[in-house]
């Protein structure tokens, strides 16, 4: 029945760890995740949306399987650098018991590990499927767990296992496949604002930071209340790099063998963990109403068991039920448990980060009126409204929306930091501040190296329309650096 | 170009192999399975049907984590005799690089295991999130893959890893958690017979094929083409057992703690291996209107690239596209591909099993026409309906569905066989049969087990409102035992 402590300010960590409780927890193996009901419904929503416009960009949703064999990541060997060496690796298919504890027994010839992503199982497939430029371009979809052995959790953001979807698509020419890529980045950012009101910078990975199988990273970064930096979704031009991996080759119009040109990309549960990190507030969690499971939840006030604050607090929820936002009908609950007081309830649901509280007692119906709480707005800050303006409310929520965005847009501005030499941008991170700094850049891996020394590192690269010259070399560029502190 | 071959009358195992191919392939790595997207389509469809239903049961979907710890299947060790034992342990958490070759490193202090069904995973949270009565019912459901190391697998029937929904809930007495089992399993007869056109038996498994931490376990059971029957979505009364284990207990109304009585329910993507093999036939898939991901096909007969043909077909797929089905919009597309002679085209959609392919040609045109072919009846059987007549095609697609559950359904009864005497009942197996034999019984472990020396085994037991005498004891009894061979 109290705010969230400790604050944003005292002790970021923690306060996440606080506010994230309504959507998840953590499972009993180590670094594994449970999405809890409000979590998962925040997801769902989430799913149903992007779901759509990955179909709008004419993809089709299909299932590879969970398991890679070894004979697959070997051929991407030279792929595997990065993260894919920390992963599940099944090597028994049985348990048997002695002397009463359960050990794995029926040891596989060759292990197999748990996909950490599926190019290398994709890959095979697509050589199967591809055969003509008639086949082309070949769009593929898939919403599934994935696996990746974290040292250290935090839920949403680093876990064991995540749920995310993966696209994978195939195309007879370089071009096609780098628009493609980039068509994605935009399709995401559109996605971000629009739905989970989150503001983002679109640039490029550096050659550092790129996907090690990818000639091109495209990525969605976004800037976190504490001042660090989240990696979005990204999206990666393949080129031919997998293609000559597996053998993924279509007869041209020529009846010439070519290899694809392929790209992947993906959103994670990760986004979750950011609209926790940039909506939230000291009292909770803030959900954008596009995907919070319950929009509008209504709280009697009737310690007197009056039938006619039942019967109102019915018609008022019947009035909303036949309303929509954003093209579905709104969701809305009356919260009618009897045995919390209403503080406690309240609490509850701000906590849960609901848009909308509605509160119906015997005063406000004397008056024809109701009181509303927007979770945008302070704890405490009401309206009282007159009952016939239920009709408003999709209106407000559409409000509390763009404010959501906004607010997080003016944050990032006011967190954007330019400068022009090297020193002040090792001085910003090395005196203790955050945000994003943008520079100009022609930089070497060296000099991204340097960065690091400040827990600093390029979150993405994009292009100016005026020439600077680089605060490294001292060239001239086109080039900037989005340079921050990241999870 | 032509039909399946072998037929099923030739070799339904083989005929299953080929008709199948359009929605899934085998993985690389052995017993893993690819869902192709036609499949997956037809999955996404019966899932978002069956996710609604699960709703309006009052569950909420959720999701828990992949694996499985030692600890917490020792708790369960009792219950683990059964399939639980055939998984994937994973024992290491890394992959290094030895004279080339990937190996596997970072061994786990324990040993985990990737989920065979989620009973183990939920017991313990399960046990944190409830405390009170008031917290009862609590209703979950996730929608996960799970693996269970399969030796002979079989695209969909049996594979290492495949794709459910399994609900868990949880209540505060025995009889209504009961009563909740049996409101599943009723649930799912109805989802199977309306959206899938499939008939099935509902009763209850005997002892010796009951889940091994259940006391009842609700069953579907229903029988293919090759008389064969196969398990369909089974429901378990949990009562106690996993309580028990795990410790979930609330207080009561007087502040008594209680064990709560649980219930687990579960639907996998077997069911596409059913409709497969109930509806498909010589030339391949039928696929039940309400899951075929497209609907209705038009494929223009235009070698004259005439525009009138183009424009009509349009026209007519404008029209369709404005009428709905089962409360949906009409699924259509149009075959354009000029590459491919009408034959060709018209079979792969054959194959595909699309409820109702539409012709529009010159000829058509002249006499305004279009040529409609239905799936449910033989090839080559077609009728030529008034253009205006495209408004009759949702009504077409319903009397597919009933044509399709009707002739499911009297496969069945054809194919159900009562018995009075034991001999007759041994005969029927020794001598080859299959299909269902009904017999009263009241019989024990070992007259179950003589059945198996005979392939055949009792897929459920049902309530009879006569008595009858069992054919094993001889005993007066009102249950009926359906007798089949099984997948």
């Amino acid at each position: 029945m109290t705010a969230i402590s400790p604050t944003r300010q005292e002790d970021f960590p923690n306060w996440y760890q606080e506010v994230v409780l309504p959507l998840a927890g953590h499972g009993a193996v180590r670094g594994t995740q449970v999405i809890k009901p409000w979590g998962y419904g925040a997801w769902e929503l989430l799913q149903n949306g992007l779901n759509d416009e990955i179909k709008r960009k004419g993809a089709q949703n299909f299932y590879a399987p969970l398991f890679v064999g070894m004979d697959a990541l070997q051929s991407e060997a030279k792929h595997i650098d990065g993260f894919a060496k920390e992963c599940a690796v099944v090597t028994h298919s049985r348990l048997k018991e002695e002397n009463g504890q359960l050990v794995p027994d029926g040891e596989l010839t060759e292990p197999v590990i748990v996909r950490p992503t599926s190019e290398a199982i994709i890959g095979p497939l697509a050589k199967d499927w591809i055969h003509s430029y008639r086949d082309l371009p070949m769009k593929l979809n898939q919403w599934a767990n994935v696996v990746r052995w974290e040292m250290r959790t935090r839920l949403f953001l680093r876990s064991t296992e995540f749920l995310w979807q993966e696209g994978h698509t195939f195309h007879c020419s370089a071009t096609e496949a780098n628009a493609f890529s980039l068509e994605m980045q935009a399709c995401y950012q559109v996605f971000l604002k629009d739905q989970l009101a989150l503001p983002s910078i679109a640039g490029e990975k550096s050659e550092l930071e790129r996907f090690s199988g990818a000639d091109h990273t495209y990525t969605l970064e976004l800037l976190m209340q504490d001042g660090k930096a989240l990696q979005g979704c990204t999206s990666h031009d393949l080129g031919q790099n997998f293609s000559k991996a597996y053998d993924i080759s279509y007869s041209d119009e020529n009846n010439q063998l070519v290899h694809a040109h392929g790209t992947s990309w993906g959103l994670t549960t990760r986004m979750i963990g950011a609209i926790v990190m940039v909506h939230g507030d000291d009292d909770g969690l803030v959900l954008p109403p596009k995907v919070s499971p319950t929009q509008i939840v209504i709280l009697p006030i009737n310690p007197k068991n009056d039938p006619k604050v039942t019967e109102a607090v019915q018609e008022f929820k019947a009035a909303l039920d036949g309303l929509s936002f954003d093209q579905k009908p709104l969701r809305v609950m009356i919260d009618e448990r009897d045995y919390l007081r209403g503080g406690a309830k309240a609490w509850e649901w701000v906590k849960k980060g609901v848009p909308i509280r509605i509160e119906i007692g015997p005063k406000d119906l004397d008056k024809s009126q109701f009181c509303l709480s927007r979770r945008d707005q302070a704890y405490g800050q009401k309206q009282f409204l007159p009952l016939d303006q239920v009709m408003q409310i999709p209106e407000l929520l559409e409000d509390i929306h763009h404010t959501m965005y906004q607010r997080a847009q003016d944050f990032m501005n006011d967190n954007t930091f330019v400068v022009d030499n090297k020193e002040a941008l090792m001085d910003h991170f090395s005196s203790g501040n955050s945000g994003f700094v943008t520079v100009f850049y022609a930089g070497s891996a060296e000099d991204e190296q340097l960065l690091g020394d400040h827990q600093a590192s390029i979150r993405c690269l994009t292009q100016s329309e005026t020439e600077g010259l680089c605060v490294f070399s001292g060239n001239a560029t086109n080039t900037i650096a989005w340079i921050a502190k990241a999870y």
